[in-house]
């Protein structure tokens, strides 16, 4: 009997995604692979609400991380300001990716479960010139999720230069989520969230501007393997279903992804985004009403594809739910870490409710109680 | 009908490492994972010959080029001087990635499918102050086999400080390759080449002075995806069997590895040796002797995991074989591209000679001859 999994990610993947994983070798510059990947990079600007010519995608092997280590060794040159938004550990380890290449980094910290006040936002960027804004769409250590449409508004009215980056892992595929619309610079992702698919890739967006700036002669390359001038011919080859070389890609990884992309797109992100919220709306109001827990992210600020809430005593929570086959995560933050859990819902778990699984974590949480 | 995939990396899968890849999702922090994970990281070093205790293995996600990064960003300070012996495409390219991180590049250049000169690498050793050389065991462009245990005796008689840096790409695996016994202080590879997995993973083994070197606090760290101040601590927590994060490992590319490394120890490394040289003889025997081509590598310097041979007409050749469902791949050097193909054997369809691939692949050579 497997366990189900419903840590933030990786998350439970669908039949055939899993299926696709099994495929033969297959060599990375034949046809067959580049109708595949050339798909895979389409289908990922639908996902993420970009525009379909403009900009590039980047599927590469790695994590999320790795998106952190392009968007801060290609976009901003040594010295220039970065602003930072923290909700939490994600954030924090984004600003200090962003000081190893040299950036001159402001992080505003939100207080614990709450977001950072957009006023602060707006009077940091008229104070200072800022080459880019990251924000945290949802930080998988405290839940917290970040508006970033309001947030989007006011740099564009304040600093229109500034570079938009926003880290999307646990919310591209199951929050709102308008790459092109609001104007975003370069979105990240990685492959086993709300994407549904096994870990090993990055999956990131980046906006024409930004590709300009990223490919001009001028702009430092900081990064070998994460470089996008290096990245960028290659992806666009891809895209157009020819074969280019940087690095070998991750050959069943982009299958699954494929297929996991295509199950995404089969009916409208709306819809999606729309389940997750109610999924979580609904565990997240049995866990205050009828179990009297404390979330940690403000309610009006909170994540569609985890919840993050207070018990007593988390390993005994975690250590029961694991007994009964389910796979919850604990706390991460420097001042809570150890005080409540984690649970995911994303994907399957979400968007085929046969498979009863949050409600089933539902039931082992409120026994675990007693 | 699947076609036969020799191209040198990714290659042909066993039926075991395929099914491996299939394996449900499973938390990347839960006891069954870190189990599968401790054991990767040990026949890691079993398979490198490192030692048991002293240095570190990192099994990432990535590629074979992001062990040019960790080597380029950790073990070597800007500016400091960097020894780089050139066979082809690929040591180039490991050169450039040197360059970006600072360091100051001295590259010998073989003669086209020939070795650098053993002599010239004592006299830039003897002229001048290393940090390190960069080997490449087998360049997978031109097949060329550099004697690595020759040049290793040259480093530690003449400048023993030198770190010495092997990519073992198309190497380790299927070639003679003695990390401790032959004082190699970084060596890197990736997944889907010798070792027999599927593509998307990075890796590489440290000695221990080179990760003391590493962990310093005066080197400075360049790279934040690929640090060795971030990864090392975590590798070894994982190699124990505890969880540690930084990035989410690809879990179903290690449990495939793990497998496909348990296969490799199956038997003494020796004999996988062996095999693969007795393979890549009477292929390179037959297409010389009896078909009269001419090998892009020297006799005397020779791969034993791939065969670059010159032909004419090679995008036809590479055509006749793909429509008899053999994949073989063209040349990639700046000078003679053009001009050959190449076949890799290595792994399922060396060490199970009952698969029949590399007679095949030579019937299908000789026929597109005619």
């Amino acid at each position: 009997m497997v366990d189900t999994l419903l840590i933030p990610g990786p998350i439970v993947l669908s039949a055939n995604v899993q299926k696709a994983l099994g495929t033969p070798s297959l060599a990375h510059t034949s046809p067959e692979f580049l109708t595949v990947f050339s798909r895979v990079l389409q289908n990922t600007r639908k996902v993420f609400r970009a525009d379909p010519k403009k900009g590039q995608p980047y599927v590469l092997p790695g994590s999320g991380t790795l998106g952190w280590d392009i968007a801060a060794s290609n976009l901003i040159c040594p010295n220039e300001k970065a602003l930072v938004l923290s909700t939490g550990f994600f954030s924090d380890s984004f600003a200090e990716c962003l000081k190893l290449y040299g950036a001159d980094v402001d992080k505003l910290d939100a207080p614990i479960g709450g977001i950072v006040d957009p006023s602060e936002v707006e009077s940091h960027l008229q104070k200072n010139k800022y080459r880019l804004i990251t924000i945290t769409h949802v930080d998988t250590s405290t839940a917290v999720l970040t508006d970033v449409k309001k947030i989007t508004e006011i740099v564009h009215r304040v600093s229109p230069e500034t570079f938009i980056i926003v880290d999307g892992v646990c919310s591209i595929g199951c929050e709102e989520f308008e790459f092109e619309k609001w104007g975003i610079d370069f979105a990240l992702t990685a492959s086993q969230k709300a994407l549904g698919a096994p870990p090993g890739l990055s999956v990131s967006m980046i906006s024409q501007r930004a590709l300009d700036f990223a490919q001009h002669p001028e702009t430092p390359t900081r990064s070998f393997f994460g470089s996008l001038k290096r990245w960028s011919p290659v992806m666009q080859n891809n895209e157009s279903g020819k074969a280019a070389y940087f690095a070998t890609p991750a050959v069943q990884l982009v299958n699954s992804l494929d297929v996991s992309l295509d199950e995404i797109l089969q009916d409208t992100l709306e819809k999606r985004w729309e389940q997750h919220k109610k999924t979580s709306d609904w565990f997240k109001g049995k866990l205050t009403n009828e179990l009297n827990l404390k979330l940690v992210s403000e309610p009006q600020a909170s994540a569609s594809g985890l919840t993050a809430v207070y018990v007593n005593e988390p390993p005994k929570v975690v250590s029961y739910l694991k007994q009964n086959g389910v796979v919850i995560a604990g706390g991460i933050h420097s001042e809570i870490g150890g005080k409540y859990i984690r649970v995911g819902h994303m994907g399957v778990s979400v968007v085929d409710p046969k498979l009863d699984h949050i409600p089933r974590a539902y039931e082992l949480i409120k026994e675990a109680m007693h």
